[in-house]
């Protein structure tokens, strides 16, 4: 059983109407959105990162998916497991925990805290309700909106080899420990977006759910997409580069469907367009790009 | 660490009001009231139970601290974990799901589906989110007051032994593997009660918090414990039977406290009385008993 056939026959299930056919990253509840990660030590976080690191992202992959629904945080819940004789890795779990809910301002509302066979991977789970959200949509793309991305794509996954031993820049491995939910930019964007999400996975896969949501086809020139200088030093610029960017996961920033003549409040830069069809064509310089074998993570369903 | 002592440190966090210092069942946000329980497989339940009834007893714990609170269901958020070559077992979870789901009237609103190495043990988490909620609070008991148990205590302490493998009645086996939550009785008694929790860890332990967080001694009379048939058969009547029900966990029926004078809307049994004071006295046809070693289950924080 894969995560994607597990979904299918939980949308079987009776499903709240705020589920949206659990085809979205948010549910809707009242003024309220709510989501949902676990990550799994081994699976979603290597058994080395720091634990604080860990918190950090734990929180991060969370407020996420409310920053691409344009909602302040309203609080968390944690369900953390407790391995007996690792007591110095749950303080500084905490100690990164503590620091990002203050830097991210968000509390905590509760929670559970449960013991866990000593070796067993930890699995955490995070919930993070947020309010006043404007809540596009990922199916909400239009025929003729242009596809837009925040910030630079590829750092966390340059930084995740870097976590695995490449050597390579501090601030790629930093994108991967410490990434930022663009909570501010999607405040921003979302009343004026048709559809946004945030790029957890990769941006050729997440695109791609956006279009089946919206029920069209999306074309990305990968010459478009944007890498920072440190990037562009440690993996260059060249078609592989720039597809190893676009099909990397957890960089967290926010894709979105948007007419072209809105003015963004925000900088983001146009990566494709949506057109009536099915399915994702890659482009690169005018050059169709054959679609990559794995477009993305898929271990999140 | 312990899961009380990881607790502690929980609570030095940045926190939201409506966690009221994560010291009740149950957090409260806007009009609703939020709570979530994660389950291990070995430790909260035996790798032998039914999977059908892992995932009733998964959803069932989460809405009896609805119950306490007096809240309707709004929905709820499932955080499951998948492991290769189990197919047969999440499709039962997921058969037995669906059951819960609609006996209790509550539909999904979302969740996370992930991948769990093959050996790992299964850690399940839902959330579950409750409105229209008078929310009488575990701190609210009153000098004088009265504490009442609903139902009766000790069956699916019982029922435990027997999935173990003592030999015993299949209704004390269904108590421990299908708790039914008191929903309604949660309703009826939330506008009336000042101060209500739902027995989860045992009688004794439970009843021991709820007077320690409203600031006042409890003291219970074992003899008035309310035991079902099938129990006096299955333990016996004696004190020995009695301390054992009232030290198991699993019970989820309603505990609360009441004015003496009040109507109540449903059969509940008075078992103790809340003085001024601290501590838990335990009496048994009115000669003290002492307080045995472990009063209840305390794997959970």
């Amino acid at each position: 059983v894969t995560e994607a056939e597990f979904l299918q026959r939980l949308r079987t299930l009776p499903l709240h109407p705020g589920a949206l056919g659990l085809r979205d990253d948010a549910a809707r509840l009242g003024g309220y959105v709510l989501t949902t990660d676990t990550l799994v030590e081994g699976v979603h976080y290597l058994a080395t990162d720091p634990p604080g690191d860990v918190a950090w992202k734990l929180l991060a992959t969370n407020l996420s998916d409310l920053a691409a629904k344009g909602a302040r945080p309203a609080g968390v819940l944690l369900n953390y497991p407790l391995r007996s004789g690792a007591a110095g890795w749950d303080d500084a779990f905490l100690a990164g925990f503590a620091e990002a809910l203050a830097h991210f301002d968000t509390p905590l509302l509760g929670g559970d805290t449960v013991s866990l066979p000593a070796a067993a991977p930890r699995v955490l789970t995070l919930t993070a309700i947020g309010e006043d959200a404007p809540a596009p949509p990922r199916s909400g793309a239009q025929a003729g909106d242009l596809l837009y991305v925040t910030g630079t794509i590829g750092d966390a996954g340059a930084g995740l080899a870097i976590a695995r031993g490449e050597p390579g820049p501090a601030a790629l491995l930093a994108a991967y420990r410490r990434p930022q939910p663009r909570l501010a930019a999607g405040r921003a964007l979302a009343p004026l977006v048709h559809a946004m999400m945030d790029v957890s996975d990769g941006v050729v896969i997440d695109a791609r759910r956006m279009a089946e949501a919206s029920g069209l086809a999306v074309a990305i020139d990968l010459a478009a997409i944007p890498l920072s200088p440190e990037y562009r030093d440690f993996r260059g610029e060249d078609l592989p580069a720039r597809l190893a960017a676009a099909t990397a996961g957890d960089d967290y920033e926010l894709l979105f469907a948007c007419a072209p003549d809105a003015a963004l409040p925000v900088e983001a830069t146009v990566i494709g367009t949506f057109r009536v069809g099915s399915g994702i064509t890659l482009t690169h310089a005018g050059s169709p790009v054959p679609l990559p074998e794995s477009p993305g993570y898929q271990h999140r369903a």
